[in-house]
């Protein structure tokens, strides 16, 4: 694909600003951007070279790997692999030596047992997390298009639990209702798939237990969907029946809160001055205490990852940056409450790519 | 518990023998190994420091974690937290420099993003993984205990899938039952349940699919249980309807290969041996290409761990360690069969923890 090419040439040139001589990528979110392959890590070594200086890659695998690897079309890309009886990291090793590199760019996440390998062939190693963090906090159009068919799904999924919600359920039937939905519609994973009720909606991302839901109940649904890679995370909460009086007015000033949170988002603006607009709502209605979370974070390859919406993230929104804005109030041993949509930075202001309704009643 | 307590004395003191001042342990398995705290890899750096000499535990977390850590009840192991505007590192540097720490242990999973920073403080690192996984092979009665617990759901779920097993459901709609019968049952979690039929059997270890399953499939589950964090791993194929004559055949060569190896393991003996002892029964037959997998893997807190059932492993078998036994004979756009039973070494022998009838028909 075009865009892998291009992520792997942008990387390139800031491997060579930083005096990077070649970068060392394992299985997880940054393979899966550079070059689309989808890998569990493995006990056996598998790693991408991405040298500064020439635009060949090379995708070391074990043998076990080499058909899928081999199935990526990349220009420039060719396949290393190797037998059991083989020391895969001589074979890097060797691979480094070729290139001439002496710093070796390595994700924070890569594993002692494999950087103490290289460190012991005397290469200088360098974390290189903030390059490529820097270049995924930005989504161009196909990523937002992929956080968008999540979106939907992650909608139709939590609108199914709303309508099989019935008192007597378990929490943890609904889930399995929502997920299931979400699985039929094509998502690739369900990261998770959060529903709370009554006083458990007080505990912000405890897991569904199998309390059973009563009629009168606040029930929370925190839903996240994968779709080639991107996750949507979407957050409703609603009462089965009568809402009282309590739960409209704590449900008003949340809603206040992300909806005056979201209004704000544009270009220029930092990280933290979005949370601190969902935060003077809440605290100016006296529930500040009750606000114990950050108002958001990125959304992407990973579920969690920058911008982070918190006090004290001076980062300058950007357009193409994806986060949520989720505030919420809990009150323990009663209920809590928390709105999620996922935004969209645009040239001029923000998309918000959560289409679902925010009412507290309405479940049909 | 007490024997978290035995479990880091006898580690201190390989520490010792090996010339390591302390042991950092991040959250995984051996977390859980030496002090039960299940706790998910964060973005927050949370260790566990045992010094080799001084029998005080310090496990650093984030506040976050706090509470949770204060629960453990490990006699000696006292908390430290930090706040998100504190520098962990540092505080951790602080700690290994008041322990006089040179030489510091980590596991091979250890991040790049921790270890570098340990490495810019002067420390040498040095791997210790050999040093837990010579201890974490061999299991105590406890441990056998909560994986005979993990293996009784792990029966009585695939049985469930059995009863439930009818021409036009899917491979995941089976998946689900079963899954769902585990977590009812008190799983901890299902690492995997792996339904595949007809030809799909044919490839070990794909995923389930949307694929009808129809009268005259071979059906093979394949399903993991965790209970306490032990991992019981179980396989069987079985026919829906009427089995046809070559299903019998290959069925009963993996059978007796499988029952062989399992009868042969013993204490002295090489993991290879039992590797071989199943390769020679379906090489006799003529299908020991189809056979393109190890024999089996070690269990416990992980899904696969030392002892590796298979050619080349010297590893000399001991009471207590603890494995699968699971041949398997794969024929390419026809079907696959793979049994697959949990066995103990025993003083004298084997223990076969996996009760489960091996029968092709008997689903009812």
């Amino acid at each position: 694909m075009d865009f892998y090419v291009s992520r792997v040439e942008r990387f390139r040139s800031l491997l060579r600003s930083s005096g990077v001589d070649a970068a060392l990528i394992i299985p997880g979110p940054n393979l899966r951007y550079f070059t689309g392959f989808r890998v569990e890590a493995l006990e056996r070594l598998l790693v991408l070279v991405i040298p500064a200086q020439s635009s060949e890659l090379v995708l070391m695998v074990p043998m076990l790997e080499y058909e899928r690897a081999r199935a990526l079309s990349i220009e420039g890309l060719s396949i290393v692999s190797y037998r059991d009886e083989e020391d895969p990291y001589k074979i890097l090793v060797g691979e480094l030596k070729d290139l001439g590199a002496e710093v070796v760019g390595v994700e924070g996440s890569m594993p002692f047992r494999t950087a103490g390998k290289l460190l012991g062939s005397s290469f200088r190693l360098t974390e290189v997390d903030d390059l490529i963090y820097g270049m995924r906090v930005i989504k161009d159009s196909y990523e937002v298009e992929l956080l968008k068919r999540a979106s939907r799904i992650d909608e139709e999924a939590i609108k199914e639990g709303f309508r099989n919600l019935k008192p007597g359920m378990t929490e943890k039937e609904v889930s399995r209702i929502v997920r299931e939905r979400a699985e039929e519609l094509g998502a690739e994973e369900v990261p998770f798939c959060i529903i709370q009720s009554g006083p458990n909606t007080a505990l912000p991302h405890a897991e569904s237990s199998s309390r059973r839901i009563e009629a009168g109940d606040v029930v929370l649904f925190d839903v996240g969907v994968r779709v080639e890679g991107y996750v949507a995370d979407i957050t409703r909460t609603v009462v089965l029946g009568e809402p009282k009086a309590e739960h409209v007015r704590i449900y008003n000033i949340v809603k206040e809160a992300q909806e005056k949170a979201i209004s704000s988002v544009k270009p220029g603006l930092t990280a933290e001055t979005i949370d601190r607009v969902a935060r003077t709502v809440i605290e100016g209605s006296d529930y500040g205490e009750y606000f114990i979370h950050r108002t958001g974070h990125g959304l992407g390859l990973e579920v969690h990852e920058e911008p982070y919406i918190r006090a004290g993230n001076k980062l300058v929104l950007k357009e193409g940056m994806v986060f949520t804005v989720e505030p919420g109030i809990y009150l323990p041993g009663k209920f809590g409450v928390r709105i999620e949509d996922d935004i969209v930075v645009t040239k001029e202001g923000f998309e918000d790519l959560t289409k679902l309704t925010k009412n507290l009643t309405d479940i049909s």
